[in-house]
């Protein structure tokens, strides 16, 4: 793939430079499953504003990875994920990482798109970008660091590629309906359900 | 009731005076149902750290309440509620009043008794205070303000009363098991999810 790297536990120097040059990054992980205290942190995908992306390979075990936390923690930069509660979660949890300031393409998308009940990674994609994202291996095993498909590569690098596009997107529609403001209330609650979930808290907010 | 007075439509200034001076107030509002979008606004009742309290009487109809909204508004003094977001919502939606800063006796309930599955107001007071509720006026008809039976009245004072000392019990026990921060944090949400529930949007951080 073009403009696409792989790289091993952390992003080098270099890229840490290139990333940091740009003024939103999208980012996605894999995992081993849904529970981020059961399940480790197999892969961080990194994209930023010109379509450069990377994967970086975690190894079991492994608790930090400075570069990627230095951007993932600048607040200068705005990082873009798709249902951040996820991957903020994991990225806390294994790597010691407080990602700030957040967009999540999944809040913003339940806020603004109210005619619809779907707010998947590939409905958005295919409604606003108008792309046919193939999730086939979305399920599948992320622990094989070192030997992954092609398939799986390549949905690595697709699940972040987009998430630039469908941000400025669902942008503009909250600026639109004056619903902007809750975007960004909603993004600054989300450190709380991190805190909450690594808790295992559940229903805080609910009678 | 002693230290007990009910009041039409606002606190009178020299009420105001009396709780402006008090660093916390305990609040509870009473209305005609549990969907502040629909159900109406019945009875405010306030009361200070000395145990004086109030229940103020909303018309039908009726926007503002001046004094009111200056009080609960002050940054200077903690409002404390049980089960915020809903006493939140029907503020904000039917006197325009945005409260703040807030306690919630429920959500510190849930953040420090993780050994009970139980929050509601009249497990936390028997519990803490060693007082058992009478709750059989809590679904009653609060709309008939100008003619509450003596048990509305007295459940109405008692809502209130016992909040003081639950927070303070709340918090000593949130700071020794480590977690103020986290009940801090929750607090603040509580204005989003208000922002969230008056607008009917549900499960936005669910994924
Ligand atoms: N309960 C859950 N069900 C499905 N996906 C979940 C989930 N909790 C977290 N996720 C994450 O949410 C993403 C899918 O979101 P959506 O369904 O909106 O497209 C998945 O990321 P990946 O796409 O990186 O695997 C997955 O990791
Ligand atoms: N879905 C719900 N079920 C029960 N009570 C609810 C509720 N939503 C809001 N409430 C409010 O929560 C309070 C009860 O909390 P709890 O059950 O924890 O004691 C009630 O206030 P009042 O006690 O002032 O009537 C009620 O108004």
């Amino acid at each position: 793939m073009e403009n696409f790297e792989v790289c091993d536990r952390d992003i080098p120097k270099s890229l840490l430079e290139r990333y940091l040059a740009s003024d939103a990054i999208a980012v996605d992980t894999e995992t081993m499953g849904l529970n981020p205290l059961r399940d480790r942190l197999c892969l961080v995908q990194l994209c930023d504003t010109k379509g450069y992306s990377s994967a970086v390979r975690i190894e079991r075990g492994q608790s930090s990875a400075p570069n990627l936390q230095q951007l993932l923690e600048i607040p200068s930069i705005l990082k873009i994920f798709h249902f951040a509660r996820f991957d903020l979660a994991t990225l806390s949890h294994h790597l010691d990482i407080d990602v700030t300031p957040v967009f999540c393409t999944k809040i913003a998308s339940k806020l603004a798109r109210t005619y619809s009940p779907r707010h998947g990674l590939k409905e958005l994609v295919k409604e606003i970008a108008g792309i046919d994202l193939d999730k086939t291996a979305q399920s599948s095993d992320w622990g094989n660091v070192h030997d992954l498909s092609d398939e799986q590569l390549a949905y690595a690098a697709n699940d972040v590629r987009y998430l630039h596009e469908l941000s400025k997107r669902l942008t503009l529609m909250l600026q639109r309906e004056g619903r902007w403001y809750l975007a960004e209330e909603c993004f600054q609650c989300l450190p709380t359900f991190i805190h909450l979930d690594l808790l295992q808290y559940q229903n805080i907010f609910e009678h």
